[in-house]
């Protein structure tokens, strides 16, 4: 609305990195007319999710625009995952300070690299000039009915989740310098890489269809998300901390229980299995069961003897 | 990322405007999960179309919240009008710097009561901190085949536009007090409703398909979205600028042809129908025809009397 001063080159250099032809027989139209024109597989469901990363709050503003990229749309496929849904096309809506070609060249990489991994095309897009801002469209597939839900939960289902917890919040205090101690620098780097490079699990979501009675990914942390599973399955849960998995460079920290089950960013899934589907979970999982579904509401924290543990954490808070 | 201060009231007070129970049977999970899930009419192609507002840059930071919430809205199903598609869903990425609930209120009624008009349910979104933005993704449907393009306007087609130019531009000189001449109110509000609370041509769109050669919505004024289709379809065109529809208001005062062709923000269609197929243009599409495409690339203006008219426009510039 008000003036603007950039030319149809800088459009057209932001257009360049955005722009590659499709490999997917399921994009009739992609970026370039008013509207992308997709098919949906006949007798499939549409999943879609769309996620804000706000520069200086979801990420550091000098942060690798590569991983920036690479994030912007994990997070997105870690919300498909925990639906079970298979990741097939991304819409983006990036709003940039200015036209800085470096940045877009790597922010860019780092968005189809993850792209590449799932075969998921980029259909379409729009650029705005205003304070650095990123949001993302992922649409997948799934088959009518065996999307996992978070309602679904039941008294004794058992509580998994994927991967190891709580590396990304320190990975955060890396960032910032606010570690404590000193760490090597492989060991920095790690912690830096699940912060900045989240992998999705999508393929522990498609393998947990009609096997998790409920899923969700842990991007506010366990409290808050295991918070949502138990609220909309209407129980609540007993977590044994001491059974929660933590990576070896964590391990080697004293990191409060807080941050491991309040900081957030870990992209990890956590579902709940019925008893008797136990067995039918792929080994291919990488998986910890964690507690147990309970009827009486609320998330009650326990250590490996069983004692009570009391614990002050809330997740990520977007307000 | 960094440390949030709001409380989950807040987020239950921001998600209590837009959470509403959906009208449409295609909508087999909408807010409230990881994913919304969603079934596409068997058949059907897709056609989806993200947008950003960034406050500042596409709206006055002290505009009515009522008409940005329409306004994010209409500009997005004015993308799918362009392609002739059935406007379904949305999804919004709302990022906001406070939690303020008159605001709140007042940008869901907007969004909402454009919604209505065409059956839209809001079916996903997500709320972050920051400077104020909103992206939207409009989902629609098309028959296979039967989007209308940008690419498909050929040498001897009319060129028409629907409702009249140039009241968006002008509406905006009110809004910033910049308009030369004194004006009625009735004549203000008039200009600034055609720039806050825009019509998305969905009906017109819908009753094209299968006449019309090529389509575009004017978001950024005819010269760079006419010069989109010309592009695409590989064509020129001639345009009579006395043809141009101007609204009564708009005729009552002196405005630069610049300001008409270039100054966007208009959301009417612009779309060529070929000579054989004018006759199938439906009698209830609003449309003036303003020139027709010619082989020869670029666009030539002239007057009534087919003198050529020099035009120094480049519409809204995005960077």
């Amino acid at each position: 609305m008000n003036a603007q001063t950039a030319s149809s080159l800088e459009f057209a250099l932001i257009a360049r990195h955005f722009t590659r032809p499709s490999q997917r027989v399921d994009v009739v139209q992609g970026i370039g007319d008013d509207c992308a024109l997709l098919r949906v597989p006949s007798g499939m469901e549409l999943a879609i999710t769309i996620d804000t990363l706000v520069g200086g709050v979801h990420f550091l503003l000098d942060s690798d625009p590569y991983g920036i990229g690479w994030k912007t749309l994990a997070v997105s496929l870690s919300d498909l995952a925990a639906m079970g849904a298979e990741p097939a096309w991304a819409t983006l809506a990036l709003t940039l300070p200015d036209v800085n070609e470096p940045w877009l060249q790597a922010f860019s990489s780092g968005l189809f690299e993850l792209a590449d991994q799932y075969n998921v095309a980029l259909v379409g897009g729009n650029t705005s000039r205003g304070p650095l801002s990123i949001a993302l469209q992922a649409h997948g597939f799934t088959p009518p009915g065996q999307a996992i839900r978070r309602a679904g939960a039941e008294p004794g289902d058992l509580i998994y989740v994927t991967g190891t917890l709580g590396d990304a919040a320190v990975g955060l205090d890396v960032r910032l310098g606010r570690l404590d101690v000193p760490i090597p620098p492989e060991e920095a780097a790690y912690l830096c890489a699940r912060l900045e490079r989240p992998e999705p699990r999508v393929a522990a979501g498609l393998a947990l269809r009609g096997i998790a009675s409920s899923a969700i990914d842990l991007s506010d942390g366990l409290v808050a998300d295991l918070g949502h599973i138990l609220k909309a399955s209407q129980v609540g849960a007993v977590i044994n901390l001491d059974s929660i998995p933590r990576s070896t460079v964590l391990r080697g920290l004293s990191v409060p229980w807080e941050k491991i089950v309040g900081g957030g960013d870990d992209y990890e899934l956590c579902f709940t299995v019925p008893p008797d589907r136990q067995a039918l979970i792929s080994p291919t999982i990488n998986k910890t069961p964690i507690g147990v579904i309970q009827s009486e509401p609320g998330i009650r924290w326990c250590d490996a003897k069983g004692h009570a543990v009391r614990i002050e954490a809330t997740g990520f808070r977007h307000f």
